[in-house]
């Protein structure tokens, strides 16, 4: 009797340095990409793994979800075990079950937290080069938490996102929006429904811009309504950023 | 009117991963390498740097001290600026004093703090890999707090170091032993006066065959006895291993 087919839910944490993205690309290390050749080396079948969110080139993920129809009566400890064998040390999958046929890791995602790190010193850290921004000038948390607070709600991000996105809808929910500092080392906590292409980046841009002091705190206010993608801060580098979790 | 000599100060930060250790070898990359090449870039002069520990190859440092001597007028933020531009990525120089010509990095130092950390999850950490040993099996870090706690004072260590290790006095002080837990990472901190040959290492692994339940934890009484390396623990990973501060 043949395998029936079976839908499978992954949690995968990942280092993103080395990976031209999630997703798959010819001639490129992706993250998808791996995860596929797993499944191939497990089952022999070719899969298509679909990721929560399609994290660009650097970006890390600490509890990135996926779905994926296999042919197989491989138990979900089998898979676990064998697809962490057979991917690359800064890629690993942290939980697989069974899942019904309906779960799609991106349609039934319903939000998603992201982190954004700074290390704000005058010396970059060797120790925290992969995971984040290095800033040297010295950033007023206190002016980058009021600004953050005043994106919180529902808006119009279109000041925040990168000019090659072509969404129609650029209203999206923020429902968290914080800033904590422990010593050298900035975070950066964004909770949301669904974000524009480059928006927690973009964000963390201007928030930095603001802890500087090129921008005052309420100068969100008026990129909101502006919608004006020059007058927000730069794209912060892919490295500082990591998917936190997907919320379903 | 030429310069005279001074000596500098240097706390150093590196990610160890990438180097064959601290110490200069031909045909390596090594840390202290690497910083005589920045200085020999910036002043012109082969210089020798001399650390305050000689970590092994993989072996991370937050706060590494070494001492150099140079003839040069470049002032100390001139050298702290120079050098970090000179470095790769994976070493930062932290800060750079002038010191009495008496100050040496090695024999000046009265102590030292290193910590191990454990990754202890079923599932190997991409984002932990290159800084703490995966340890799958489930730690009981009470049963490790009492051994080490056992281990603090003056002993003689000779049960907990390398086999290459030709040092005539074992005796050595441990003046803090300490392990926490926090969620699946499992911080060892070790304070003392000198350390004999990967005996750090060798008292994390140690620790770790106490938290499988592979060992009692008043066994480490009777290694200090017998003095036999044969029935301490594995010598962990270096990986897992960071040189935190130097004290004088």
């Amino acid at each position: 009797m043949e395998a029936q087919p079976r839908t499978l839910r992954l949690v995968v944490e990942y280092d993103g340095t080395d990976f031209a993205g999630w997703q798959r690309q010819d001639g490129q290390r992706t993250v998808q990409g791996c995860l596929e050749a797993a499944f191939l080396a497990m089952t022999g079948q070719a899969v298509f793994v679909r990721g929560a969110g399609r994290t660009d080139a650097g970006v890390h993920a600490d509890g990135q979800v996926a779905s994926v129809t296999v042919t197989s009566r491989i138990p979900v400890l089998g898979f676990l075990r064998g697809l962490n064998t057979h991917l690359p040390s800064q890629i690993a999958v942290l939980e697989v079950a069974d899942v019904p046929a309906s779960f799609d890791a991106r349609h039934s995602a319903r939000g998603k937290i992201y982190r954004y790190q700074i290390w704000n010193h005058p010396v970059r850290s060797p120790r925290h080069a992969r995971d984040s921004w290095h800033v040297y000038d010295p950033l007023d948390a206190h002016g980058m938490r009021a600004a953050a607070a005043l994106l919180v709600g529902e808006h119009d991000f279109r000041a925040f996102r990168s000019s090659d996105c072509d969404r129609k809808n650029t209203v999206r929910i923020l429902r968290r929006f914080e800033v904590r500092r422990d010593g050298v080392l900035i975070s950066i906590d964004v909770e949301g429904t669904a974000f524009l292409r480059n928006m927690v980046r973009i964000l963390a841009g201007t928030l930095v811009a603001v802890g500087k002091g090129k921008m005052p705190p309420d100068h969100v206010t008026s990129l909101l309504e502006s919608g004006d993608r020059t007058q927000a801060g730069v794209t912060a580098p892919a490295c500082g950023l990591t998917l936190v979790k997907v919320i379903y």
